[in-house]
């Protein structure tokens, strides 16, 4: 059965996943410092990139294996608020989006479908965690589910008991204000078991496992 | 430029990573111990295995990434020495070799390649280390080549100072016997960055990288 999961998911000692404004020069805010250790090069895998392995990266390439599909919040994907009048927007990437499966991108405005060459689509959808999760296991053909983020989407499918799978990074760094990843979910890791092991970089990488029944 | 890189190769506290004799019905001589918590299904990757992702299984998973080609010593492919008198014999993996690769089998006997449909094949070669990855190289046409083991293999490419990449992974236990994977390199520390991390399970990874000149 297809699973929800969310990979290298960054959030700062206090609890922060993204700065509180987005802008087109700022695209997680003010919160710039969480993603200074993310090398992005890594996330297709090992290959083709000339630069030491170490567990950082070696945890960051677990990312697209066995995805076929993404879910991501709307500000993840563009700065804009409100209805889309700039159909150019086509997203942070360039021609070269790095996701290569679809994307629902959750948004209450309504706009067509967008394709790129190198397998990345985004289709824009007005629904529930619940209805997402199901339109995106139907374009996922039978893989995973990444739940891509930012911080208020991933909230939202937590609240809602929909991850099965929750690969955290704890930046050492505190940003003092932000999006919260953990507003309203006191408690949520009775719901999963939770490894976590710290690397010699500082970061500390959680591995939720939801607890199924049975 | 394509690096040699070594995976999932796990030593006893002792530091010996395999048996003393290999047999047909122990593959790895007396230490199958040693392999107790490897976890074979991850090694193409977290997609399609409904299992908890836990920080050995994600690291597991880096084992294919971005490799062309294998090589191997003798007594992995199988438990015979001496001359090939047994051409039936293909390997301990059936129709389905989790390779899916060219796999160079050091030995000093000459055979004819083995071609399977799932993209696996074998190659004998009787070479030194070095002959040995230029002919790995060839055949990864421009991807990673892997150093599969066993201990002796892998301690002879260690030796000649081939080994850009190793994934050691210790396991708490203690065998008293088998192929050291340490004899004869003594400092082989030095020419690596070596990060070293204990997972909740109690297997302790490392990660060492070549240090390159310049």
């Amino acid at each position: 059965m297809a699973r929800a999961r969310v990979h290298n998911f960054h959030v700062s000692l206090d609890g922060y996943g993204a700065g509180e404004t987005i802008t087109l020069e700022k695209p997680i805010g003010e919160a710039q410092g969480l993603f200074a250790p993310f090398d992005g090069r890594f996330i297709d895998g090992l290959g083709g990139v000339d630069a030491p392995i170490t567990l950082d990266r070696a945890l960051t390439t677990t990312w697209s294996q066995g995805i076929g599909a993404e879910i991501m919040g709307r500000g993840k994907f563009g700065p804009q608020t409100g209805a889309w009048t700039d159909d150019e927007w086509r997203g942070w990437w360039g021609d070269e989006p790095p996701f290569r499966t679809p994307v629902v991108v959750l948004t209450h405005h309504r706009r067509d479908p967008l394709h790129f060459d190198n397998g990345t689509s985004f289709h824009f959808l007005d629904a529930t965690p619940v209805e997402a999760l199901a339109r995106a296991v139907e374009l996922a053909g039978g893989r995973d589910v990444r739940i891509g983020g930012g911080p208020t989407t991933i909230r939202q499918f937590l609240a809602a008991d929909l991850v099965d799978f929750l690969h955290l990074v704890t930046v050492p760094l505190t940003l003092g204000a932000g999006v919260s990843l953990w507003e309203g979910l006191a408690g949520v890791e009775d719901r999963f078991t939770v490894e976590s092991v710290t690397s010699p970089s500082g970061l500390t990488h959680q591995f939720w496992n939801r607890v199924t029944s049975g």
